[in-house]
């Protein structure tokens, strides 16, 4: 099993980062997750929040890519409809080759309301832009000529799009996916897919069981390593510790749907989820001690999960526990026999 | 007297960067430019030229920041037009925090046909477009509540733009000038100017004689740092490198102007500037032996000019000899007097 980071850093106007990391710590945990063997960071990226969430995400990452060497380098995701896709095809290309191929480009629709309402985008075009940008950006990396594009929402005439990214033909694509029908029509366009960090154990062994069989129909092999699960981590000592750290979990889980209306991918599947408290938050998250999180990761990779993103804690201290206790008790067979220098590369 | 770079680096799609600097050689050559005394890396950017221009330069910049402690990191210039000024200002201020105040933000409305063509935006709308975005990049730096912008090209709703810069109240805007009239105008602006390296030693300081009159004029107290001069650097040290020099700058004026029509800064000014071919092209740029070139800066000093970008040359050598051998003989008294840790800072 091979994992990797999900989260991101919060500089608010006030110069204040409340209880999340600011850039430089922030900073300083990547670094230090790359040493202890943490494969990738997929950065968050939001606008208009008002709580200081990162906006520019590329440019950290491109920052990022200064100060690391194996550490990929990921976005969870980019949503399309807020960007120029040839400019963004050229931000993403540039940081593929300062990365030296580490890129891997996470995509979405979006979800915020607020956001919709801030780049005055109607919320019901979002799919048709994110589709219509999907190809635009896929053309940027690979037309090697000149070429124009005469679209609903975008128009370019006679472009080269430069520089062409470090990857061959580009950078994977992954997309988060919820619902059956979104994982089966990821599985179908040949992208990676992203599942949240906030369905059940069960529901989330559901979702890979449709992604396999959506697979097998598309005639696409399935690679544990294209599949990537979003899991919370607390390593708790004891019941008191426990107790926090499900309630801390529950308090910021309700904050998201009450500010944003919903969480990305469970919309139409759990509407209540987080109103019976306890139970099934705890059974979406890595809580407890390392025994128990080794055992919940076994029963992850006996589903068919090879890759995991952790939920970025707030210290250090978690990590580096991680990384010596509980890294080493699940099984790399997979990742020895499959980890080559160069990544697994979307379709085109 | 205090130096800078300007220029890029060239990444074809072919791979290769012919005769410039490729990615990985220019950062290399910035990081010791760094270590042998120059103080900013003003970079260029540009779109579809096919040449492998850098095309994402504040990415470029967002990884120079994590290798460069003191180097201000420049662009010279961002094209307004082409960029949704939101999304631009929270790159730019995304660097600026990462750097820790070291960004000095150029602007422009562009020149390139190519460009204008490719982006689908009429060049006629180019200048109300960059003053549009002006206001909106300054708003979303300074307004630290929530505001709506209902604009021409542009509508937002109800949006906090994150971070804030990291230099109060923004970090400085620098604006390229060459005509008398937009000279006088960037002065009024607040913005800081940048003079082009086409430009005769005469007809600079002409800029620079109008540049202090307008000062005057707006009740601007004249600062010779924000007045950047950018000029080419051969040094040479036979007549045969000096005729080589000569002859290898004229052809790569007479290249741009073939491809772009015009210079940028000199269109209306000197349209056959580059048929009387050897003498006045010695006349714009620092061409010659250490003695020459010293003899030649001390001419821009004596006309108060006290910042001065060279144009980037493709070795290390010319830099390291120009560190060790030209910079020494130029008095640095107003640096030291003037130079603190904070930049000047834009007026609002």
């Amino acid at each position: 099993m091979k994992f990797g980071l999900f989260g991101g850093a919060v500089l608010k106007n006030d110069g204040n980062s409340g209880d999340s990391l600011g850039y430089e710590p922030f900073m300083d945990i990547v670094l230090e997750a790359e040493s202890l063997g943490f494969q990738s960071m997929f950065l968050v990226e939001h606008h208009f929040g008002g709580d200081g969430q990162i906006s520019a995400s590329l440019n950290l990452l491109s920052h990022l890519s200064a100060l690391t060497s194996k550490l990929r380098l990921g976005t969870a995701v980019t949503v399309l409809p807020w960007h120029n896709p040839v400019l963004l095809a050229e931000q993403v290309a540039t940081l593929d080759v300062l990365s030296q191929g580490r890129v891997d480009f996470g995509v979405g629709k979006g979800y915020r309301d607020i956001e919709y309402k801030g780049f005055c985008i109607p919320k019901e075009e979002a799919f048709d832009r994110y589709q219509e940008a999907i190809k635009i950006i896929k053309k940027s990396w690979t037309c090697r000529d000149k070429f124009s594009w005469d679209g609903v929402y975008w128009k370019f005439k006679d472009i080269i799009v430069e520089p062409a990214p470090f990857q061959k033909p580009h950078p994977p694509l992954w997309s988060a996916a919820g619902s059956d029908d979104s994982i089966r029509a990821v599985s179908g366009s040949g992208f990676n897919v992203l599942f949240d960090h906030f369905a059940t154990f069960e529901r989330t062994k559901q979702r890979l069981d449709i992604w396999r069989a959506a697979c097998t129909e598309n005639g696409r092999k399935f690679d544990p390593y294209e599949v990537c699960l979003a899991r919370g981590l607390t390593i708790t000592l004891s019941d008191k510790e426990y107790d926090e750290a499900i309630q801390r979990r529950e308090a910021r889980l309700s904050k998201m749907i009450n500010r944003f209306g919903t969480l990305p991918g469970v919309k139409n599947e759990r509407p209540n989820s987080y109103s019976d408290k306890g139970a099934e938050l705890d059974d979406a998250a890595l809580i407890g001690d390392p025994e128990t999180i080794i055992v919940r990761l076994k029963a992850l990779q006996e589903m068919g999960f090879e890759y995991v993103n952790i939920l970025l804690p707030d210290d250090e201290k978690s990590l580096r526990r991680f990384s010596e206790e509980i890294m080493p008790e699940l099984d790399d067979t997979i990742r020895q026999q499959t980890e080559v220098n160069e990544p697994a590369l979307a379709k085109l």
